[in-house]
């Protein structure tokens, strides 16, 4: 993508930017080799798309628009830095966001941080904290795709090291009756380069949702922070599963990138998706009034995971 | 700092900002453990302070004023991670910005990422472009102190494991007759505290400076991308080495964030920082018509580095 008048990418101190007039989006996330991302289970182009993804995933989850990447790469000297830049490019074109800027430097393990702009366009951003008590809560898609994917590589890497997982099954023994979706290699893509559901975002921004997160920790955690930041409870009635994923995974593997959100019973949720051309999202449960619910059918869900911020913990 | 009204910062997927009309500024630096600093020659909280300095070095070298960081922190489990957050703060509130989100991950070397915005004001960013032959070129500070910096304290830590650089001298010796500045406890803050010299940039925007970078690879490296994006040559009359530090730090050790701008000869750049309320910068040289030209005195200087860009090389 090119600047407009006036704008300043790459090669200076700092990009110089003219974004839409209103609220201004910011986010990052890193991306760090043996904790996102396995290079023998994934190329470095791979790495580089998810790096981008996971940051237009932040923007959708707000219900917004992405505008503008920054990356910094911290690499090891050997490293092939045109395929790392190919697989952030190939993400940029994909989501129309601008690379504006970065920082390059050795390291001996490879990091991928990016950060991002976007804009909501004028309506409100849909935070976590909006959820109320009735509020229906839907999800955009199948879960479990991600870890199933990673799964599927490491038992093929485990049975020929260094072969694509393209032959490996058996995981399908695992899938509930009822679960739809994935082949092996839609699993192993769902890995390797994850969705950010942008129009999905704004489809649900735009049916009133409010509250929404994406699903990169797990559904189980990621409904937590909606429910602790809205202080509601959590009766889900249902997970969609993907074939060839098993509950747990999808309900803890995570980095699905799916967004969760809720919305008022009376929201046209499903008219909303249907009018923006996409596949109307799936209904899983609701918000109730008791905060500390966190409920699977009749039983207590279990929420595991790990926190992601700055709050002192002294 | 609090957010404004409509501004959501950390603990959701985004921060919501509401930044002041007009262009904005994005950058991103990251900070290596290994590459950027030593743990056994500083302490968890000076790299949290140098993530923040040198990102803020950045917008002050466009002239602008910084506004809003997001930081991600890569760390190995056993990091203080309070300390790390208390450096990061510190320079946030020493600089006027505000921590507006992050994302916290494992990995086996602390990596700090840290992306900033900012604002110009109105006025024009000051890019490296824009030097014309015969500008005069000018350099806010004393150079060198960080390369002696860490000298010292290298050699505090062999002569003494884990001591500080306190009694550390003899470095003084290198020092030309007529430079001036750094005790070695101000070289060893110098290392560990680097400043940015936001009111510095300021005050050359406000003199009509046609370009500027900050001196993070050495002022030789960081004069010639002024050179080279602007298309002229380089003759240096001085360099102003801080005491206790050599020329080859001074020109090549880089890490001091002063700022190096170019400016019309009429230009009364000396009355724009006294009016500011700060010392008046050091002229050091002027650009010549020929663009290949990169000398200090008669004699060639030599410029030595490495590229931080998304440039392809194949």
């Amino acid at each position: 993508m090119k600047p407009s008048a006036g704008e300043v990418f790459s090669g200076d101190d700092a990009a110089v930017l003219i974004p839409p007039a209103g609220p201004l989006l910011l986010a990052i996330d890193l991306v760090v080799e043996g904790v996102h991302f396995d290079l023998s289970l994934g190329s470095l182009a791979d790495a580089g798309w998810k790096a981008i993804a996971v940051n237009v995933s932040d923007i959708a989850a707000m219900g917004g628009r992405p505008l503008h990447v920054v990356a910094g790469v911290s690499a090891p000297p050997e490293t092939d830095l045109d395929e790392v830049t190919d697989g952030l490019l190939e993400a940029c074109d994909a989501y129309g966001v601008a690379l504006v800027g970065g920082d390059l430097t050795s390291g001996d393990r490879l990091v991928l941080s990016v950060a991002i702009t976007g804009t909501c366009d004028g309506r409100n951003a849909v935070l976590r904290s909006g959820a109320r008590p009735g509020d229906v809560i839907w999800v955009t898609g199948m879960l479990g795709a991600s870890a199933a994917g990673l799964e599927l590589l490491r038992g093929a890497a485990g049975a020929v090291a260094g072969s694509a997982a393209s032959g490996a099954g058996g995981a399908d023994e695992d899938a509930p009756p009822g679960s739809a979706g994935g082949t092996p290699s839609e699993l192993v893509r769902a890995y390797r380069r994850p969705a950010a559901r942008v129009r999905e975002g704004s489809a649900a921004a735009a049916s009133s949702a409010t509250a929404m997160i994406d699903v990169s920790d797990g559904l189980s955690q990621d409904l937590d922070h909606i429910a602790t930041e809205s202080r509601v409870g959590i009766r889900l009635t249902s997970v969609p599963i993907v074939t060839g994923a098993t509950l747990e995974q999808a309900l803890g593997g995570g980095e699905d990138y799916e967004l969760v959100f809720t919305a008022p019973e009376d929201a046209d949720v499903v008219e909303a998706f249907k009018t923006a051309g996409l596949e109307a999202p799936i209904r899983i449960g609701a918000c109730s009034e008791d905060a500390t619910e966190r409920l699977l059918g009749g039983e207590a869900l279990r929420v595991s995971g790990w926190e992601h911020s700055f709050r002192r913990t002294r």
